[in-house]
């Protein structure tokens, strides 16, 4: 095994993964979709939901537990509203069954709701909003998850980790995206905190007992993680499970029994989506407005915008291809292969 | 002058603010709806928004910054989107202008945005979405508001306090209301603090170098206040603005110009609603499934939702009277006869 870096251009990474959602018992359909999302992820750099996922697609798959054959059913229930039961499936193919329907009935109408119901998500938001920003419109989703997020000052996991992501146009540049989760912190860094022996910073996270605890270690073993920015961050926490689960039809993320299918590890949810026209609200002026804000944050001091970076790496991967560890790669060449 | 406490009827309360209102220059229709909604706020104990406000109504239209007689004009740009030219007068009569059309679409297409341009926003947020989940709806809104918020790790005031605020029915109860600024204090609370001399919580600040301080008078002496919950409240805050202004054609938190107005207290904005029709999206049970998961975070511990303490007040009102302190009251009649 070398610990080189070797880079691979992004639609021999697609097809790479491709083959692994088909040869775990996705349908070729379905397997193009998840296989843009996640080699898409990891162009960007966004590698918490790139290659890193693989193993737990496919362990996902193997359980029985997502189904990757599943057709959606999409249903026409207003002439701005969308609903989609996946069937068990990923979100992303239920996602992408309806998202022409969408985008016609916002060019009609202004806006449109969509409601996705029995879905998997397991990747970031971040893909789903931005294209429909590269298309004029506004567009702001949210996913439940599996209940590991405490409510501010209660004791038991109630919340999943629950993102928001936004994105819209701007005039001459990339989209103003963000993709945030309602959670103080994300799993993965807490689980590296405990690795590398170091406490966290107080408002992370409570212990088995619901006590406030900086130790890692305490939340991995039975204790949970707590919504970002007190009260407020647990109302849009609350928030995303209403729309994502009882707007939609879904489960709550401490609603749905995956004990039945060891090696599970997809939340079994809901997502919902507005997309708006914005051109209608003000005097066509809508992307040039944003990236006054936008410029307006930065030289007020701001560092940086969500998405900046993301797009960085996106336009580097385009000149060098995206780079991936040896032991990544050959991780991949196992799973398609082995 | 005595320090006792009087209650008043809520529609005693109208009365006098809309004498008020109308002695100040606001057109009778226009003081009605003010008027209710201020003694709304005063009866549901949200004293930050209820006659503590009246003089800075006044202050603002005595100063010419903000027209009471304004008619706002409605239009109609889409099946589900309508959209408010309020011609320089408080959002509330625009708000009302709009929402009989507002409701119809919902009805009709599923959901509706309303997008409110050159208006003033001097009150909560809670009385605008919380009508609509009374009808069975939910409902967004966003205004921004005056600079008075740094972007995280910046160092100038770029963001107002810029308030969100969701209603969700619940079944067999007041729905699920919050409305929350994306600061992390509000600019009442930093007062106070100053006035008792007492330090702020670190994380709700800046003093006039862009430095953050927990000194309540470092902060209202040129300093500003912080997003909460750091960046990702951050990202919350530049969203509202690109919605209540970028998208409905009004002003940014730090845009408009009331130098020539002395007394002028009134943000010069615009603010975005979403309406859905929650029917839609799953199988008809969106209000049981709604108080199920805000059942599910109050057995979890959290202490209560937001909006209980407003009810449990209003409650209190609708049998013995809104309580005002007799300098109080003595106040709002030297404004409506003085």
């Amino acid at each position: 095994m070398t610990t080189d870096t070797i880079h691979i251009g992004y639609d021999d990474l697609v097809s790479l993964l491709e083959r692994i959602f088909t040869r775990n018992g996705v349908s070729s359909a379905n397997a193009r979709i998840l296989a843009e999302n996640c080699a898409g992820c990891e162009r960007d750099g966004s590698l918490s939901h790139g290659i890193f996922r693989m193993p737990g697609y496919v362990s996902s798959l193997k359980s029985g537990w997502v189904d990757g054959q599943a057709v959606p059913e999409v249903e026409d229930v207003g002439p701005a509203f969308v609903r989609v039961h996946a069937n068990g499936g990923f979100t992303q193919p239920a996602f992408f069954a309806a998202r022409k329907r969408v985008m016609e009935k916002v060019r009609e109408t202004g806006v449109c709701v969509l409601a996705i119901r029995r879905s998997h998500h397991f990747s970031a938001l971040w893909p789903d909003v931005e294209p429909f920003a590269d298309e004029g419109f506004v567009a702001l989703t949210v996913v439940n998850s599996m209940a590991c997020v405490v409510p501010h000052g209660g004791k038991t996991a109630v919340f999943g980790t629950n993102p928001i992501a936004f994105a819209s146009p701007r005039d001459g540049t990339f989209p103003f995206v963000f993709d945030q989760a309602s959670s103080a912190i994300a799993h993965g860094d807490v689980q590296i905190a405990a690795r590398e022996d170091h406490d966290l910073k107080p408002g992370m996270g409570v212990d088995s007992n619901g006590q406030p605890t900086t130790d890692p270690k305490a939340i991995l073993n039975g204790g949970a993680l707590l919504p970002f920015g007190g009260h407020k961050g647990n109302s849009i926490a609350l928030m995303v499970e209403i729309l994502s689960a009882a707007l939609t039809g879904g489960y709550f993320s401490g609603e749905f029994d995956w004990s039945g299918h060891k090696g599970a590890q997809t939340p079994y949810t809901g997502q919902f989506f507005i997309v708006i026209d914005p051109d209608r609200g003000g005097d066509g002026s809508f992307a040039h407005r944003v990236s006054q804000i936008c410029d307006l944050v930065l030289e007020a001091g701001q560092d940086r915008l969500p998405g900046e970076r993301r797009h960085a790496t996106r336009a580097k991967a385009a000149e060098a291809g995206i780079p991936l560890s040896a032991k990544n790669h050959e991780m991949l060449l196992a799973l398609a292969d082995g």
